[in-house]
């Protein structure tokens, strides 16, 4: 694979994974929205079947990382990191290019997330804050658990994923990317609990400047203050799951 | 493939997906429907396995399109168009068929749905809207911003559809429907909350033309001021699928 | 395969479907279930892995029918009918023995399904009829419309089937056995609001004779003056998908 | 398969399937989880998925059996009881390992769980249970009950994993492996409302021993009274499976 085609690849999947990430986000948190409120469910599959459109659709150009974790997880295990920095870039823009189209999707229910008055029938509503649209937002602040948190979460993606036989082309089966998919839905469902389940670098990073840069109104902090932990959590926990696979199998 | 098999079926195929997801529609929304009130993850995997079903049913026939953008989106690409308005055709008719089957369903549930009179019991209830069931309708009416969510949610599903090898003959494998088919769950979970994801103009158009003609009791309107976007959107988002494909792949 | 082979399939895997699908009823309703008011999502789950489970079982003995209409379905298509007598006499015996094993698994709930006096702490409760975690109830009881319902459904359950190319072998393809019973999880999403989609006779009839015979505590009703639909709906609508899928494909 | 791989498999393997069982119950039960209160529907596919992680990993090592009832219902259809013992320990250990690596991704919400105070906007709360988290508990106690319940939801677990043909390694096949964790999926469902369905001893001891060790706040009791029941009906559950596939298929 050529350098332009994993940038591209990744760019393009990347892109998909965070524009139904986020939007799916945007879909349970704004007001004006026909999935409004409706629950944990919604986000764990939403998150999952990105992760199949995304990887998928950028399987024959990359391979369809996608995440930062599983392209560090596989250098460590194999060994090869030449083509790490190719990955990461475009993996981060991707993530960007998809926030951008998730804010573009959902644009007239940013607009709509101001303060209401009350009326003679309904109540009146404060904006709902929108980082958590773009970026994780932990239940419970505390720096060592959010870290904890993110690098076994991690580790829970990157292992199998390594297992099923990610370096082996995931273009070659639907399966494969379908069950990385589900496994995908598995930890949101289970481990996004505490912290929103980063687990990808990019996921976390690139939306958290577009949420900055964009002029969302009554957008909120961007609260840079917590970005490190959704990075160096990954990026610990997919070297982990490397170093594991690497031992056992 | 023959032009009549083509037709056939395309009509067979998009009447089941909408016999499917003008269902669930109705399943969600009419009173004296053991599925009342039951969600928004039941509106998108009914219309996710609608897609399973129908395009299943249909890929030996006809490949199991069932949908203008699809087509429109593989004939920018392949750059082959006369087969296209056959698949147009058979796709209007079917998601028409497809709405009266879905009407015949609910039958007793459509005719229940009067203004019912408060008792000591219970409380008074209004008239349901119907055209929900039938045809999209956006929760904020802002045309630009509607048709970016409905050229961008296409996109989205069109061209994952094009990497997953669609025109290599979807009757094949099981595994590339089922995976499109949890993809356009997907697309209903993460971007269906703006407009109710037409991302379709047969499935928009041809059940709003039923919804114009059948005698539904308190039927409410069928919104032709709207029609234009749901037919626009998914058209250009196909398009635009088809040169990214053809450019990045 | 052996008229024995056939039975014992049909016996075995219809058995394990309906202590699915009857499970999931008993879980969604009886008090004293983790399930309980769980809602639409998991009856429809329910039911569809109840038929992964009992057709993949059953698949290398019998094919995994486990359904009259899916039989009489490929006896119209095929005009095979000798071995027809010997599916619906182990269907019928396997959905009968698959009721008694969802009364059993849910023997304790079933006996606290009694009227409870009000505390100070919670309400009086009146017994749940449980004639639903058996047999089909009708949301609105009018004889036409719920057989309507009922054909509809079947033929969308039995025409995908055969689609599927089910008479190939059920066995071989892992792949064909989950997407019917996605498929059967759609029809549920969609298409079970009025009647509760029996789309199967053996189903709906064989524990509707368990729920006659068995002394559950304030059973209520049988309600066989009902029982006739979902016995002549569904065959009428495998025979109708035999005749469909014989004239287009 | 060496012991050495077998035992390795199934620790890592088990690990991982309690990671997310064990998670995806502290994710619905504890205060400050984004999942707090989902449902059922959350439970059953948190822990199916879990399956899919764990036993794709472990399958190139061990098989990926992760389940006593499995090995023993295994064993006794083929006869081959050497390498049970191997099996059971990495099981146990497994198990335990998960539970901890659960408990350490909820922790600041363990921590959490204390009792709160009534403020002038919020309530009072007392600490929630935790053992539910780590083991089953039974809805209605009654040891009969409970034990059939077990036994029958074990032979519909490993009736058709028998019958998925788990012995000719499921290493080779991606559907298989999903399959299986839609099974699990669906046993939860449907069997799950009366004990939790532990169907494998190991899932319900090895976190037991842990919930017991661990200085988790307020963790309230283990329960040890109960403990025989989710250990001796899986067991009973296995075997049968085994004698019944043996006999029929």
């Amino acid at each position: 694979m050529s350098n332009a085609d994993i940038f591209v690849g990744e760019v393009i999947g990347t892109a998909i994974l965070i524009l139904f990430g986020a939007g799916v986000c945007a879909a349970v948190t704004l007001r004006y929205s026909k999935a409004r409120d409706s629950g944990w469910v919604v986000i764990a599959f939403g998150w999952g079947f990105g992760v199949l459109a995304g990887a998928y659709t950028a399987a024959p150009l990359s391979g369809g990382h996608l995440n930062p974790a599983v392209t560090i997880g596989i250098a460590v295990d194999t060994g090869k990191w030449d083509k790490v920095w190719v990955y990461l870039l475009g993996q981060t823009a991707g993530a960007m290019l998809g926030a951008v189209l998730a804010y573009l999707v959902y644009l007239a229910q940013f607009r709509a997330n101001v303060r209401t008055e009350g009326t003679t029938e309904g109540t009146a509503h404060e904006p709902v804050p929108t980082l958590g649209i773009f970026s994780t937002v932990p239940e419970i602040r505390s720096p060592v658990a959010n870290l904890v948190t993110e690098i076994i979460a991690t580790v829970a993606l990157v292992l199998p994923v390594l297992a099923f036989g990610l370096t082996k082309g995931l273009g070659e089966s639907g399966t494969t990317v379908l069950i990385v998919s589900l496994l995908v839905v598995g930890i949101g469902l289970s481990l996004g609990g505490p912290t929103g389940y980063a687990i990808n670098p990019a996921r976390d990073l690139g939306p958290r400047i577009v949420h900055t840069l964009l002029p969302i109104p009554h957008k909120g902090t961007s609260d840079w203050g917590y970005a490190w932990i959704p990075v160096v959590g990954p990026l610990t926990g997919g070297a982990l799951a490397g170093l594991i696979y690497n031992a056992a199998f």
